[in-house]
């Protein structure tokens, strides 16, 4: 039987499958993307790469590197995406999930993730998710993740000293008193809304790409980690971040 | 001669002069309430306070403290604004910058600051400008401030080590350049407005409390750094910081 052409996908998302028996997406800086797609609403599918053939994989579609060791040789890593829809012949392929989200919001503006005039101070958040937000967290999450992934993958997974010796942080209360700590500030910082907004979301009233990087944290922790630290985490500063994941949830489809 | 009960300031900004023969306004801090003011159209007056006098003014006007140190006692700091609008009998009377920006958008909501939805994305940013973005700049800039207080002042000004020792650091290239580092960084994250905006502001188009917290830095490079220092930062980023000065030249007056 002939495909439909209507069945051909016409965007493809690369992803990381978790080692469960269902290819489920758990890497942050992917679930961004995939929450984004879903938001508006354009059909894709997703190619599931296992990290030790993510750079072949990449090289052979002749997807760029996402950036560039000290010694010049190029890094690939996921998501990357390929889109068909706006010349089938010549692809549009890009790598890093912020070049990618605003790669879609210019090629479909509809159901915007950047209201006007936000972009800049959206992206200043963004940096501060990665940089101060994520710290405390990284150090928990990147163990668990690493302690989950089959032993071929392990060792191309970037845990420092790429052993998994920070496991033992993984219960840690202090290491959770700081994560505990990041997101309380950003309670504080988002609590400052609660005049002009639904108490949720960062921009007030509706999603915007803010939030999915924030989800995006959120549904590592939920995917990976054991389930009562997810239960905990989502209590916190009054049940705010499963309010923000509750209202994300009809975007969490994995196509 | 009674006067006029119109000539009666009814805001009060309390701030500390610039030892200029003409009280000259120069703290980030106070920059950033006195540019929402006449943002604003507020009608105020400035009570000049040298550094060694503030704690005893701001306790004998009950203003309340800005912080607590770890042994307990209050810090008094300045910008105070004491609003005697609402209720002459009982003025308002608040402490450090952020939250007098929020009170006058509370009080007086006319051309607004926060833009519906923007408040906590606002909020993030400063706290970048304030954590990141100025931790090369007040290295240099708190010797050069120190440096042209009164002696009686010198004291009293947070220099690290009290003794201004930090001074040969003022023309030091290494520490412009990270300087310029942060200068660039931010303008990356601002050019990503140029769709939707005029280059020029943080929210793309209007005027918003962001722009105040940076142009109060840029006013602090002006007013107190070696005359080509300013020559220098302001053509940065192909003059991106002399043009947003520029757009905010008309609410820079002292009252």
């Amino acid at each position: 039987m002939t495909r439909h052409p209507n069945d051909v996908p016409l965007i493809t998302l690369y992803d990381v499958p978790s080692p469960s028996s269902t290819p489920q997406t758990w890497l942050p800086n992917i679930w961004r993307v995939r929450l984004v797609l879903n938001f508006k609403r354009l059909r894709y599918r997703t190619e599931w790469v296992e990290f030790p053939d993510i750079e072949q994989k990449l090289t052979s579609i002749g997807a760029p590197p996402s950036g560039v060791r000290p010694d010049g040789r190029p890094i690939f890593t996921l998501p990357v995406l390929v889109d068909h829809v706006r010349n089938p012949h010549a692809p549009v392929k890009i790598s890093h999930a912020d070049k990618i989200a605003e790669y879609l919001e210019s090629a479909y503006p509809a159901r915007s993730i950047f209201p006007e005039g936000s972009r800049a101070l959206q992206f200043i958040f963004v940096h501060h998710i990665e940089r101060t937000f994520a710290r405390p967290l990284l150090t928990l999450m990147v163990p668990i993740s690493h302690q989950q992934l089959p032993p071929r993958s392990q060792s191309h997974f970037p845990v420092s000293g790429g052993d998994g010796a920070a496991a033992p942080a993984v219960r840690s209360p202090a290491t959770w008193a700081d994560v505990k700590g990041q997101f309380d500030f950003l309670a504080s910082m988002l609590d400052k809304n609660a005049a002009d907004g639904d108490g949720v979301v960062v921009m007030g009233r509706e999603l915007s790409y803010a939030d999915f990087v924030l989800c995006a944290m959120l549904l590592w922790i939920e995917k990976l980690s054991p389930n009562d630290v997810w239960q905990q985490v989502r209590m916190w500063n009054e049940g705010r971040w499963w309010r923000l994941w509750d209202r994300c949830g009809q975007y969490m489809e994995v196509c």
